[in-house]
């Protein structure tokens, strides 16, 4: 599936919960399959931390260039967009093409950097029903996201609950803990804290902190993994060591990379270092910390979720400690108070928070079922 | 009990595992209660990452001076000084006392740095052993330490089985798993490569790399407390917003601390950063990554344990993620393999690694009837 992807121009000012006002943006986004003439069978995906408007398909000439739920949407996939017509969109603050802090202020003609406003999930939701608008989109057959992009389906069945039919909230969770914002803080701090930082305007500087994004990129790294699957991969192994030889003996270094585990992560840091962009990770991450739409209710997630109407499907799976089980659980139980619609899988999968985005047929075989019964007027 | 810290001089050069020789060192330690005539009722206190040989009582004139296992060793305490003659023992490496980085090499009179030669569990175990001969002890009541000192301690019952009566393993591990590895490389990555770090000779350039030493601590601090006790003791409180008051608003902010979570660990960074030597920090994360008694033998601990031939208690703490239970239960079976005299104690505590800093009067109590029956001769 060869995609391509496209861009709105908003010029009406999108009103932020801040209070701050962002007005003149862009929106990057995809679309996979067809709207049928009734458009009832629209699927917006919403995305987490560092992925973007590319979900499926590929870009035409370039290797590699899959969508980060390829496995998931497509033709004859688990969401089949020979059935539906799915959508993908760039959150506001992304670095990826929709409008951002490496973008000039309208007004100013200066990139915007640490000055760009503070987004949360609910401003994504807000954005998002306006590319739906301009699209002539009244109602979707589903709202689909993982862990952040889980957080912004629950959102979307709260903020507009008469235009979503079902909600499919994977790996997620109804807030983030102390320890979540716990690891957020430290690669905040991280990265502001680099001197390349330069309080957000490093553009201008000429520079990246890119010590501190790799260094960011390695605590998250680690959480999205589980300690199961660490070990299983890395355990102990010592690098340049070979596995059927005798075990060379340490370097005996502070500084050097002496386990597997340690030249992965430096991996992974590095290169994240290089596309990643610092004022969009403090922003992701600062919209992570702040969803909690029981917050306005006392912290009852019963009465929060009162107003959605969407029937739901949730997914969440066992080594997850990044949104454990239980997480989704409590979403569960406050929709079934309400006495919503909701099925619940809980998948029993080695790879930690990482396994809402790889292939376990339990896994796809629930999200498939669930769509193939879902109902869509020609 | 007031205290007073002693420091010993070593003229023989000590073998280093990693092939180095250390020549002309000092011990920093402690000595709590007295040595009885049959010299028969020492017990050793190993310390783990951040403390150091000043294990109990308190300095004369100085307030809040109290030794950091100061609820478990003194008069009366679970281990009595009324019976037992105690040591504390500051670590070579470390930068409270002991020879470490911040002292000059004897042969060309500068700053160690980033070149004091790293050491493992086993020197360590091997410097202690000097220390003992120095202050005329053949055979120790028993050694006992929590986390890496833990560590220690069941090295001690390897390379000097017929030196040790009993130890006291509490809240610690066989060897770091991946995860463990990964939290400490990341922490190790903050440090190296503050811009203030010049390859471990900050010292020369009078700089110290606080940045890294301050996400470190953070990292590091996560670690240490249970999930379930952050969001008890931190939740999503905000900060400067009164618990019993309606909660303010957010204040939309990705460089300053909006939840207490991230004031706190700001806060402990920052303490840190002021009197933790940057250089002792990689050393001793470092011993915690090699140490691995079972690598000698093909992984398998039960081969590794069969030299030792003390008495083991052994302790874990059910919420402890860093070095959880199961961990311990490695070690009892491996104990067991060889028919050796174990008790062991899982203490449904809910404070995590911190724990066995603590008191919790099961852990305590566990402490205290393991110490009085054991006998030791006049």
């Amino acid at each position: 599936m060869i995609v391509t992807p496209q861009s709105m121009h908003f010029d009406a000012p999108l009103p932020l919960q801040s209070g701050a006002l962002l007005r003149d943006y862009n929106l990057s986004y995809e679309t996979y399959g067809m709207l049928n003439t009734s458009r009832s069978n629209a699927v917006l995906i919403c995305h987490a931390l560092n992925a973007s408007h590319h979900v499926a398909g590929v870009y035409a000439g370039q290797d590699k260039s899959e969508g980060w739920w390829h496995n998931m949407i497509g033709p004859g996939k688990p969401l089949d967009t020979n059935k539906f017509f799915v959508i993908g969109v760039n959150n506001l603050g992304s670095c990826f093409g929709s409008t951002g802090p490496m973008h000039a202020h309208p007004d100013t003609g200066q990139i915007y950097g640490a000055d760009f406003p503070v987004v949360t999930v609910e401003d994504w939701v807000n954005a998002q029903a306006r590319l739906l608008d301009a699209l002539g989109i009244e109602t979707l057959a589903a709202v689909m996201g993982g862990s952040l992009g889980g957080m912004q389906t629950l959102s979307w069945t709260l903020q507009y609950p008469s235009r979503v039919r079902h909600a499919v909230v994977i790996a997620s969770a109804p807030n983030l803990t102390a320890e979540n914002i716990a690891f957020n803080e430290v690669a905040r701090r991280a990265i502001t804290t680099d001197p390349d930082f330069h309080g957000g305007h490093f553009y201008a500087h000429g520079t990246v902190p890119k010590r501190g994004l790799r260094i960011a990129r390695m605590i998250g790294h680690i959480t999205y993994l589980s300690d199961d699957v660490m070990n299983e991969k890395f355990g102990r192994k010592l690098i340049s060591a070979s596995q059927s030889a005798q075990e060379r003996d340490y370097f005996y270094s502070t500084l050097e990379a002496e386990f597997q585990i340690e030249g992965y992560l430096r991996y992974q840091g590095d290169k994240f270092a290089e596309y990643f962009d610092a004022n969009t990770y403090l922003l992701i991450t600062r919209a992570l910390d702040y969803f909690d739409p029981a917050r306005a209710f006392g912290g009852n997630l019963s009465l929060a979720l009162a107003r959605a109407t969407a029937k739901f499907l949730l997914v969440s799976f066992t080594t997850d400690w990044r949104f454990a089980p239980k997480r989704s659980r409590e979403i569960v139980k406050a929709l079934l108070d309400n006495q919503r619609d909701v099925s619940y899988a809980e998948i029993n999968a080695p790879h930690g928070h990482d396994a809402f985005l790889l292939d376990d047929p339990r896994y796809t075989s629930v999200v498939r079922s669930y769509f193939e019964s879902m109902e869509v007027t020609a």
